[in-house]
């Protein structure tokens, strides 16, 4: 067995409304950045013990499917560093 | 001016308690995966305009440190996307 860094990107699917990210954006404007959209998502770091690099990308998809992500109104991606 | 996606990875530093990561780790235990950590940061999509890339990151910098992550107990990476 050898030990991953899984990176899930977990966030709003496009279309559902982001109310902290459209917070965000009037803070940045008031700042006065030039910023034109703002989505805010979650950024979650699993270390995992796992046979290889395909294996570890398996769990991290099922964890994402059952638990990580809400499948109604969120998308995930996953990403898989050796450590 | 074109027009960039930023990417900000904003997480608790190293040594910060992460109560959601604890929470969710005994969770993955619970549904029996092999994890040994979780760390629950944020993921923080800003679209804007700038003259070039290394402008735009250098924004998204400004942005991480004057108001996207909180300095005392948070740091964050930045990623530029042309779109």
């Amino acid at each position: 067995m050898k030990t991953y860094r899984l990176g899930l990107h977990v966030g709003l699917k496009e279309g559902v409304l982001d109310p902290a990210g459209q917070a965000t954006l009037q803070v940045l404007h008031q700042m006065e950045f030039a910023a034109t959209e703002v989505r805010i998502g979650k950024w979650i770091q699993v270390v995992i013990e796992a046979e290889d690099e395909v294996r570890a990308l398996a769990i991290g998809d099922e964890m994402g499917r059952r638990l990580l992500a809400n499948p109604v109104m969120e998308a995930f991606d996953v990403t898989v560093t050796p450590l």
